[in-house]
């Protein structure tokens, strides 16, 4: 159902020749409104893409009537050429569609440092604005694909109102978002201010904490559209929690379909003495290569964790920290703990608990392992 | 020549039995003096193992009448109890070489978590100074080898007086140096003070600007110890030189021998604006898990390098970056500069150039590729 799960919303997904392979590679999501309420998050990274450096201004007004997304193509460190063609992409959905080019957004995804096709990109928002339907959604969530090995989808319904979404993404997953588009898209009537402090609200705890391979976008994108075609305005609470629910299913979909992955490591530090500790940890934890390596073999090495957590700033005394993973305490006040012949590693998931014995405040980030196939994907071909 | 290069100082390097293997694993260095002068550097990383605690509380005194090193076992995260085998460790030595405990330096390395076999390494030690000779240098640096495939060593002659040294190291090697022994002697005489001076220069754009993988260890030590038998005080500049260009050869030698690796990279951020915003600049593009696989594949996706880049708060303007590697600009003004093809990728060596166009500061980091090689060493076994 994706992004046509809420009423309002038409979309499609077509192969415009941008990728040699011929694949989808074209995604279009209009709002037929009535409300055109939109709010975005984007990459912290400061190499930006040019559609990141569009969408950023387009978000700006907090009106967004249509999104063309485009794979096969980062369009980022292209130069003025490369933010030309972006603005030439919004220019032709508006004169197609019918809207003003200020109100499209735009994102696109694939290699860095090449300009794309526009001579295909340009017919191709013709084709895809053609075949726009309120079942498109499924469509357009192929499109956006590159190394994702199946196409992302989700759907919360609320009272009377539904939050659905779709998404890409499978390397380049860090925190300050990933090599990552989504768009979410609901029927409920919000403005763009309760749009904004929800989808804010709901990245910080979701994508914001995934982290497959500890490299930073340039071209992450979410968006987050209205069409209040539901004549519904619901409390500002249940709406995020939906908001939140939609982005923690798709962003658990990237972990499992991490590039070349084999486990999802789920990592949850406790008792920190504030969350950005617990998240401090966390994520330096999840980005340990040699940690990643030995869960990758199935190796309970909680050595490597407390070597990881050593080199944070986060409060705790070396001898106090405690591991458990999968639920046995290998390691307990900073030295060896239960049996680590206990830990039953046969499963794709793997539970790291750091337990940092200063405080009460806790996070959760989400990692893959490090594997053979991760090295051939990201070193076989430039991607 | 090793550690014993230098005049004044004997060394063994013998098989105590705390490898499984049956390999050398016990490492002796003794200063005959007359001078028992001693600087050291230890791992930043807040979780440190007993061997680098005790080390740390032997060398405030500035005195070091010797070195017990083995492999086999860290000795890290073993509680009280290991804090007491390396104190048992020191009591040993101090016995049996006629010194006191509290001029017994102390390191160890291989696995986290597990208690050293005491009923062996103490004998060895007994081993180990029955066997002490001053060509005894090349024995003791093979001593300390774990996944190395080499043992490092390196001299350098200064006028009348010599600089050598030892070192291990081959994954866990990150800024804040690495699961890294290192130990150098001299004869020249040269106080505390001045060694320490010496040490902590040349390690600090060294050891310390070397990132194999990223991982900061718990057990990484390096000692510089000065026995004055050459009887000659150089002038600091000449004799820190000296220190600086053994540290130097002795990292390049960890980069070339590190886990897996096909590739050394050598990254120099240029035209910086500060000194620190090039070492920052540098270990995030020697930290990027797809930049090290692209590497790895021969492939000049300099789109890496900028992603990189853009995640650091170092001064720059994306618009004005260059990138060039082996020599060829690939990236200028941000975008897309001379052919990739241009790039001759096929050597070991991979030398990559970032101009921040800010300022005048550079740093040179060097770091290794990411490989499948890697990932097995480190997921098939515990180490």
């Amino acid at each position: 159902m994706s992004v046509t799960a809420a009423k309002g919303f038409t979309a499609a997904g077509i192969a415009a020749g941008i990728k040699e392979s011929g694949s989808p590679d074209l995604a279009l999501v209009v709002n037929q409104g009535p409300r055109l309420a939109a709010a975005g998050v984007f990459t912290s990274n400061r190499v930006k893409a040019a559609p990141v450096l569009w969408s950023q201004q387009v978000l700006k007004g907090g009106q967004v009537s249509a999104v063309v997304l485009n794979s096969g193509g980062a369009n980022a460190c292209t130069g003025p050429g490369g933010f030309q063609d972006t603005h030439a992409t919004a220019e032709k959905a508006a004169e197609v569609l019918g809207h003003s080019a200020g109100e499209i957004a735009v994102a696109s995804t694939g290699l860095i440092g090449v300009r794309l096709p526009m001579d295909k990109l340009l017919p191709g928002i013709e084709k895809a604005a053609a075949g726009l339907s309120a079942h498109g959604g499924e469509k357009a969530a192929i499109a956006i694909k590159t190394t994702d090995t199946v196409h992302k989808t989700a759907v919360v319904q609320g009272d009377g109102w539904t939050v659905g979404g779709m998404a890409k993404g499978a390397g380049m997953l860090a925190p300050g978002l990933a090599t990552m588009l989504v768009v979410l898209t609901t029927d409920a009537d919000v403005d763009a201010a309760g749009l904004d402090a929800a989808l804010r609200a709901a990245t910080r705890t979701t994508f914001d904490r995934v982290d497959s391979d500890g490299c930073m976008s340039t071209n992450d994108t979410v968006l987050l559209l209205a069409s209040g075609a539901a004549e519904v305005t619901p409390a500002q609470d249940a709406f995020a929690e939906a908001v939140r629910a939609v982005c923690d299913d798709l962003a658990r979909q990237l972990i499992g379909d991490a590039e070349g992955a084999s486990k999802d490591i789920r990592i949850e530090v406790i008792n920190a003495a504030t969350e950005d500790d617990a998240v401090e940890v966390g994520r330096s934890i999840a980005r340990n290569n040699l940690l990643k390596c030995a869960l990758h073999g199935e190796d309970p090495n909680w050595g490597r964790v407390l070597s990881a957590i050593g080199t944070t700033s986060a409060a705790f005394d070396p001898d106090k920290l405690n591991v458990a993973i999968n639920d046995v305490w290998v390691c307990r006040n900073g030295s060896v703990g239960d049996d680590r012949d206990l830990v039953d590693m046969r499963y794709r998931e793997v539970r790291i608990t750091a337990d940092l014995a200063e405080g009460a405040e806790s996070a959760v980030i989400w990692a893959n392992d490090l594997t053979a196939d991760y090295v051939h994907e990201n070193s076989a071909y430039s991607s």
